[in-house]
């Protein structure tokens, strides 16, 4: 599977999707925004900050893991870092499948790991 | 939810994402792609055909159901109809929300739904 691992301080510019082979039948993309309210607090935005060597080893190992699981062709993966104000995307997910079963347990299941164990911090901005 | 359904005999032009609030997430994204393979046969591409007023009526009424179970604030379709080269989307779904959670669910059991029993057929080129 081709893997891409961005890290961004500016506002996340999205690629258009090159198709590694006629055999994709899927494409499924998320975007991560921040949201106003945080545990019902109003917030400006969030800061983010990461251990951008760790996050990288660690999101290639789940990569990988999910890979074996649910066979994808290409995942790419952008994160922003510093401050995102609330309507901006801090994080996008793409994931290319010949087909959409996969794709999206992929990018669901990747979702959850990054939130347990990757070395991404957020700060409320108020 | 806001929900909107368009068929295009055209390439599919996806429209920038407007959030209809500040509460908005998860962006949620499908591709859906015409594979060259197709039972094992390679394929030129796939010929779209609708029953547009029909499958409007059951879309919106999967869209509803769909957003009683999974809350989403939005839901945006396009479906290319005629003739669609192997490499090219013939779907695309745009789902908004609080959360991926719904989203992904919402995003999934539509396509579950539009192919159950949604009047747009395709045959195959070659």
């Amino acid at each position: 599977m081709q893997s891409e691992i961005i890290f961004t301080h500016e506002p996340i510019v999205i690629p258009p999707a090159v198709l590694p082979s006629r055999e994709i039948g899927a494409c499924v993309e998320f975007h991560g925004i921040v949201r106003e309210l945080e545990h019902g607090q109003p917030l400006a935005g969030l800061d983010y900050e990461a251990h951008e060597p760790m996050a990288r080893r660690l999101l290639d190992r789940h990569f990988t893991a999910l890979s074996a699981a649910h066979p994808c062709a290409a995942v790419l993966f952008i994160h922003r870092l510093g401050w995102v104000p609330v309507g901006e995307a801090s994080l996008f997910i793409r994931v290319l499948a010949a087909h959409r079963g996969e794709a999206l347990r992929f990018l669901s299941e990747a979702v959850e790991r990054l939130k347990a164990d990757v070395p991404i911090w957020k700060r409320a901005a108020q």
